[in-house]
C-alpha cells in the first residue's frame, strides 16, 4: 500500500466510527456568512474537518487575493488533521498565513495538574520562492498522535514529556494518555496554548476550555471545534521584494557555523517536504494493527 | 523616585546617545500610507520605536474599529519598549491583538552556533472585563532586558539560558551578552522566532536575519526595526458572547486541581498588573550605577 504517513490511517476507523454513531455529520450543510471582503465565519454544521477547514482556508486565500488580507473563523467543526496541510494551500498563493485550531484536552495549564488545553499548534506559513516554510509547532512537549501511534504499537515515549494521571514522568504511551503532557517552555507554553484556545475557541464561538471532545474516547455528542484562518498578501507592503527578501533571509541563516552535530540549518517545512518526496515513491509499511483496523473497516 | 520598573531608566541613556549621535531622528516625518481601510503601511523616518510604535497601535485599532480588524506595518523604526505596552491600548478598545517585533541578534538559529534572531517576542492579547490577558513571551529562554540588568548590577543570570562565546553554558551575564542566548523548546522555538523575523522584518520592509543592529553598540546607522500590529474586533463573530464566553474560560481554568506549590492559577498579563497596582504607590530604588547614569544625563 502506498501513503505518504501513518496520521491517518491511525485515525481513519475514529472517522468511520463517529459518522456511524452520527456525531459527525455526514451530510452537513455548512454555511458561509460573509462579514466583510476580508472576513467570514463559517458554521460547519458538525461536518469533518477536513472538509470544513478545506473550506476555510479557501475562503481565507480568496479573501486575501481580493483586499490584501483574509480572516475566516469555522465553528462546529471537527478534528483536522495537520495544520500544515492548509497552510501549505495559502503559501502556494503566495500569501502569509496562520492557521489555529483547538483540540482536546491534552495539556495542564501552568499551575495546574489537570489536563485542559489541546496541544493547541501554532501553525504559520511564508512563501520563499521554493520549499514552503512552514512552522508547525505544537504547544505540547509531544504530539498526542505520535503518543497514540507509541500507545498503538506499544512503543515507549520520550522522558520528560508526559505526566502519568499522578503527575509523575512516565515513558508508557497508555498512561501518558491517561495523564497528562507537559507544554513546552512552562509558563509560555502554557500562554501559547490559551492564546491558540482564546483564538480557535472562544473567538470562533465553539467549544474552548476543556471541552471540546476527544474524538477517539467521546460519542456523547459532535466535538464542536473551531478554526481560524487569518491570510495577508505580502505585496501589499512590498510589492516582488518579499521575495527577494525572504530568499536573502535564508541564505544569510543558513550560512551561519553550525552547531556540533549540524550539517545544515534547515527552516521549518524542509525536513518535513525532503521525507515527502522521498516516501511519495516508496512503500511505507502499515504495522499490521493498523492494518487489521482498515481491513476490518472494508469489510463492514 | 517614583517609577514602575527598571527597563526605562535602563535604557534611556542609551536613547539619548543614539539621539545626540544621529542614529534616532528626534524630528521625523512618519507617513502614514493607507492601503485599505483594514491595512496601513507606516514609515517611521528612522523615529524613536515608542513613537511610531504609538502611532501604529492606535493605527490598527482604528482600522479593527471600523472594519473590524486592522493589519499595520510599521518600517524605519527603532527598539519600542516593551510590546504588552501597546497590546493593552488594542485590549483597553475591546479588541483582540497580535504585536510582533523585530530586535538585535540575540539567539542562535537551531542548528546554528551564532546569535542571529533577536528575542522576538510574540505578544497576544484580548479582553476579559477585568485585567487584559497579555501575553508577552519572548522566544529566548530569558529577556534580553533582563541579562543587561544583570551585567550592570553585577548579578548572575539562571544557568542554561545562554551559551559564552565558545558555545558553553554560563551564568555570567557579561559573557552571556557576548555569546547567544538559547531559544525557549529548541527548534519549536527557534521556528517561532525565525517566524517573528519574518512577519516584523521581511513583510515589513525593514531589517531582519541578524542585520537589526543593536541599540547599546551599533552606532553606524539606525536600526530599522519593524513592528505589525495585528487587530481583531471579536464582535464580528460572536457579538456580546465574546466576554461571555471569555469568563467563563478563564473561571474554569482557575478552578482547576493545582499543582504542587501553586495556590492559584494566573492568565498572562495577571501577575504583571497586580505587581503593577502594588508598585504605583511605592517607591522603587533605582540602583546606584542606574542612577548615576541618569544624573549625568541631566547635567549634560
Amino acid at each position: 500500500m502506498k501513503c505518504s504517513g501513518l496520521l491517518f490511517p491511525a485515525r481513519l476507523k475514529m472517522y468511520c466510527d463517529r459518522i456511524r454513531k452520527k456525531v459527525i455529520n455526514p451530510k452537513p450543510k455548512i454555511k458561509i456568512k460573509k462579514i466583510s471582503s476580508s472576513i467570514s465565519h463559517i458554521d460547519a454544521d458538525n461536518s469533518i474537518g477536513f472538509v470544513a477547514a478545506d473550506i476555510g482556508i479557501k475562503e481565507a486565500i480568496k479573501n486575501a487575493k481580493k483586499t490584501g488580507m483574509g480572516l475566516v473563523a469555522v465553528k462546529k467543526s471537527g478534528h483536522y488533521g495537520l495544520s500544515s496541510f492548509y497552510a501549505e494551500q495559502a503559501v502556494k498563493n503566495n500569501l502569509l498565513v496562520f492557521c489555529f485550531t483547538n483540540a482536546p484536552a491534552a495539556i495542564a495549564p501552568y499551575g495546574a495538574k489537570k489536563s485542559l488545553f489541546g496541544t493547541n499548534p501554532i501553525c504559520f506559513g511564508a512563501p520563499t520562492g521554493k520549499t514552503p516554510f512552514i512552522l508547525d509547532a505544537s504547544t505540547s512537549m509531544i504530539n498526542r498522535g505520535k503518543i497514540r501511534r507509541a500507545s498503538k504499537l506499544g512503543q515507549k515515549i520520550p522522558y520528560g514529556v508526559a505526566l502519568d494521571k499522578n503527575g509523575n514522568i512516565t515513558t508508557d504511551a497508555n498512561k501518558a494518555l491517561k495523564g497528562t503532557q507537559l507544554p513546552i517552555a512552562t509558563f509560555k507554553g502554557s500562554g501559547l496554548a490559551w492564546m491558540v484556545d482564546i483564538l480557535s475557541g472562544v473567538l470562533t464561538g465553539s467549544s474552548h476550555s476543556g471541552k471540546t471532545k476527544d474524538p477517539f474516547d467521546d460519542f456523547s455528542g459532535p466535538q464542536n471545534m473551531g478554526h481560524l484562518f487569518i491570510t495577508i498578501n505580502p505585496k501589499i507592503f512590498s510589492g516582488n521584494n518579499f521575495l527577494k527578501e525572504m530568499k536573502k533571509n535564508i541564505s544569510r541563516i543558513k550560512k551561519l557555523p553550525k552547531a556540533k552535530g549540524f550539517k545544515s540549518i534547515l527552516y521549518p517545512g524542509e525536513r518535513k517536504n525532503n521525507t515527502y518526496r522521498k516516501n511519495l515513491n516508496k512503500d511505507i509499511s502499515i504495522p499490521p494493527k493498523i492494518l487489521k483496523e482498515l481491513n476490518d473497516l472494508h469489510d463492514k
